[in-house]
């Protein structure tokens, strides 16, 4: 154990500071760290998460909360770190709960405005928002001093925040990469990084998801040429590029190719729509507003003078792309000798649903473009090895927080850590819910919280219950077996009139043999255990699991069984 | 178009042939072509696919086989290139509909027993098998002479096959690449693919997986260093490699180097203890029997005396890595310090397995060696883009078909063979169910089969209605909702007795309004439409319909609606 931090600088040194991990250890998403000193608690990042393989009909799942509600009198604010969803998505559906203000920056408070309006949160004027950018001063809350630290990423104006507590200084460097050559923003801050590090860092949490793959990433700028060069060459062609409605500097340099080759811009999609809208508004994208074509026009000018910023690069479906895939795009078709530029790489869980876009798009006779055959389409936001190995090392700090990816990752962050010299015990990879205490004799894991799954219906952008969501799981396999019992004021149960129906489960017309049996099976199954006088939930339970266990035994499934008394 | 057959060579040419693709154009699996030449037909792979997405209870898709089946009295065999399931892996499932014989190598022969006795087919021995390798004579199937070409792969003894027409001869090469060094097989045939070029080749059927990556695969042989160097090194520690179980000399890599360090191998999980157990009998593993540890005994064993090889390396649940990833395993329990190498890469659908088996293994304490952080554990069995075109380029053909791959593969094919002069209109990509018609006319598109979605229940092997799967598509989503309604004998409704039961819908507690409302509605409607004297099916049907509107306006939801009159 290591005696952490400096008599001197941090007479305080009575209060710990305790960390807390909300975010995801499986995926990468719905991020969420939490600070407590004392009294004070702040949040950074508050996002979404995607639920995986089977979909359930849940949209997103959103951090569990619980403690953060039980102790809302010492919570003082959220910090965002940019603007992506796993990042600031959560935010409409806890800020009702827990209505503290949000520090962020500009195009991101723009981007929470609107989720916040989309999701119909009452009095949504209330959120009160306040700037907060490396240029501002000291955030100054309680325990906390927040200064932004400006870093790059694939949004505009991406923040780490260096957070100064009595038991010393954290960085927080969520997703990042060293970029000397940006097409929106300012170069990483790495000197800010290197002057908290001399002056020194207790613990540094990290981005960790490109760790696994040696060097840098290469910069945004690189991409000028590869847009230039398509849509350079593409003359007589109908033309689209995807890639995820945040990316604003992604969206600049699509839109400065396409003025170079005399091609005006359409946006397509609900999502790139209300972005670029957002982004034209505050700055990012100064082009004279005779540079875009409303989507429903696009179909009166020559469809080789124009270029789609089309949305769908992950085989949404529904989404724009998607949807012009399968000829079923309301506003534009797809001509034979298209051009289709995915501007994006797929991840674990969309693969399938790339896939099946891109099969969906050659069978349709466009060409299309994308990182397996073409390399130079898309770079990532995330900082290689070598973007990540600088960081460590200028933080210079005594412990190790690997955020924003999976348990290997952060296995594999430890292991680059190690070879800069940095020993295990200093390194701590946190699950979902871990906590971890610094104080006087160092720093060390707490209690695990246990959180709960918090699953977000986007039908109706309301919570929904984990029961109904357990049922789903077991209704989409399994399918479900009612039966309906008619029973008599007395109490009486009519066994002729016992009556069954199935869905999902078997083919019933191959299986009326089964159906009978079953009705036999219940009706016996029922007068058993009204003989022993049960009370009439339990009787149902009971009769419910026994016919279970008998469907089980006759077809080697187990529907979702109701057993449901009809009074009569 | 071309005439494109030589008169002298072929006289009876008034026999076309047509060729249908069969096997999936969206993922790379379920291949089957068939080949019909006036009253012959034969069929090359007959494999199993993999649903995508939500499982729905269905484990495998499989060719649909009604065209054969009308046609069954011409067809004269099957022919199976390679033991992989996605080639031979939907035989146990139509061979007794369809009773034609089987050729193939020695390994296949016997994992298509294997699966056909595990399926539980009648009388398994009247399936007929007959022996084909590249060094057994041509085999002749009325318009058909058949002869197999050595090939490379990642299991042992792939073939491609020479299919001689009335039209011209066919080259049938599904999954390969080129290894001059592979472990158990001889390098591949290309003299013999040359000569058949020579001679006139006039249809390539050729896979085209690999063709986005550049360069050439590399050979097996390659990863004998790697398992030197990992099993060298893990000296004290406990050790697992997984690979897929049919990988058969990648296993006997695995057991070289494990016997080079003194360690005694153990087969773990049924798929990999199945298959070492026919590679033995078969002689692919011609070691000691006291090279071999049973499972069960493992135990008794010094953990670093010993290399398992583990089923599991696509994450999938319930195999023996996944139980030992989360401390479900009967016979082995994970040590702190256990490393485990993947010797295999995910695919598109199953990386979200993958990444979960990963983070289970990572947080156990095993350190976990992958493809992402470590490349050269695994060669992929298929060519890349050098392989392919080296083969394109020796065979000559006329014409192309580029298989098992997606249609943005089967693109790519297109475009690289364009690359060697091969002009667009010689390269068909074929889709599910597309015929192709070679004749004095040339080769031409003809119809294109309706084909359905043929699913089975891994439960209970047996096929499974699409109604029931579209109804678990449904109720996966959306839920359930059923309404009871009691009717005297002579029709009348009983209105107050109506009663609601859902599940998987909404939470029932905090909807009772809703619950209400519903039955109110269903009343109102019932009486509405009996007013109009419907008769009893229509009269339900659009009940259940107007109630789902109903259901869909107060909730955004749609659940599966089941009115059900129970007679009292």
């Amino acid at each position: 154990m290591f005696t952490i931090y400096d008599e001197q600088k941090y007479p305080n040194k009575m209060t710990p500071l305790k960390i807390i991990k909300m975010g995801s250890d499986v995926g990468a998403t719905k991020n969420m760290v939490v600070y407590e000193s004392g009294d004070d608690i702040i949040i950074v990042d508050c996002g979404v998460g995607f639920p995986d393989g089977e979909t359930l009909g849940v949209d997103v799942v959103i951090p569990d909360i619980t403690y953060l509600l039980e102790n809302r009198e010492k919570v003082r604010g959220i910090f965002v770190t940019h603007v992506h969803e796993d990042h600031f998505g959560a935010i409409p559906y806890i800020i009702e709960d827990l209505p503290v203000p949000i520090y962020t920056n500009r195009i991101a408070i723009e981007f929470i405005k609107e989720r916040i309006k989309d999701k119909g949160v009452k009095n949504p004027d209330a959120v009160k928002f306040n700037l907060i950018t490396p240029e501002t001063p000291e955030v100054i809350l309680g325990n906390f001093k927040i200064k932004a630290i400006g870093i790059n990423h694939s949004v505009p104006s991406p923040m780490g925040f260096a957070i100064t507590t009595p038991q010393g200084t954290i960085l927080h460097m969520a997703d990042y990469k060293i970029d000397w050559t940006p097409v929106l923003d300012k170069p990483i801050e790495l000197g800010k990084i290197a002057n908290y590090g001399d002056a020194g860092v207790l613990c540094l949490l990290s981005d960790c998801l490109g760790v696994t793959a040696d060097g840098y990433t290469k910069s945004e700028r690189t991409l000028d040429e590869s847009f230039d060069h398509f849509i350079g060459n593409a003359a007589g062609r109908q033309l689209f590029v995807t890639t995820i409605s945040s990316n604003v500097s992604r969206m600049y340099q699509i839109i400065n190719a396409a003025r170079k080759h005399g091609r005006k811009v359409v946006f397509s999609g609900r999502s790139i729509d209300q972005s670029s809208q957002i982004a034209r508004e505050l700055g990012f994208l100064p082009f004279d507003s005779d540079t875009f074509v409303p989507e429903k026009e696009a179909k009166d000018h020559t469809q080789d003078s124009l270029v789609y910023i089309i949305a769908g690069c992950y085989g949404q479906t529904g989404s724009g792309l998607y949807r012009l895939s399968i000829g079923e795009h309301n506003n534009i078709t797809l001509e034979p000798n298209a051009l289709v530029i995915f501007s994006a790489d797929p991840f674990p869980g969309v693969e399938e649903n790339v896939e099946r876009l891109l099969h969906n798009l050659t069978v349709s006779g466009a060409e299309v473009l994308y990182s397996e055959i073409q390399d130079n389409l898309h770079v990532s936001g995330h900082g290689l090895k070598g973007d990540l190995a600088t960081v460590s090392a200028l933080s210079k700090a005594k412990f190790y927080i690997p955020i924003g990816g999976t348990a290997a990752k952060m296995r594999a962050y430890t292991n680059m850590v190690k070879e800069l010299g940095v020993t295990k015990d200093r390194v701590f990879e946190l699950l979902e819910g871990q906590t971890l205490i610094f104080d006087e004799a160092g720093a060390r894991l707490g209690d695990r919280l246990e959180l709960k799954q918090v699953y977000i219906d986007g039908r109706n952008n309301d919570t929904l219950s984990p029961i109904v969501v357990k049922d789903r799981e077991q209704l989409s396999t399994e399918g479900v077996f009612v039966v309906f019992v008619p029973q008599t004021q007395n109490g009486n149960i009519l066994s002729d009139k016992i009556d069954v129906v199935t869905r999902g489960f078997i083919y019933v017309k191959g299986s009326q043999e089964l159906m009978d049996e079953s009705r036999k099976y219940v009706t016996k199954t029922l007068n058993k255990l009204m003989a022993k006088n049960k009370e009439p939930a339990a009787l149902k339970k009971k009769c419910e699991r026994e016919l279970a266990d008998f469907l089980y035994k006759k077809t080697g499934r187990t529907p979702l069984v109701i057993v449901h008394n009809v009074q009569i």
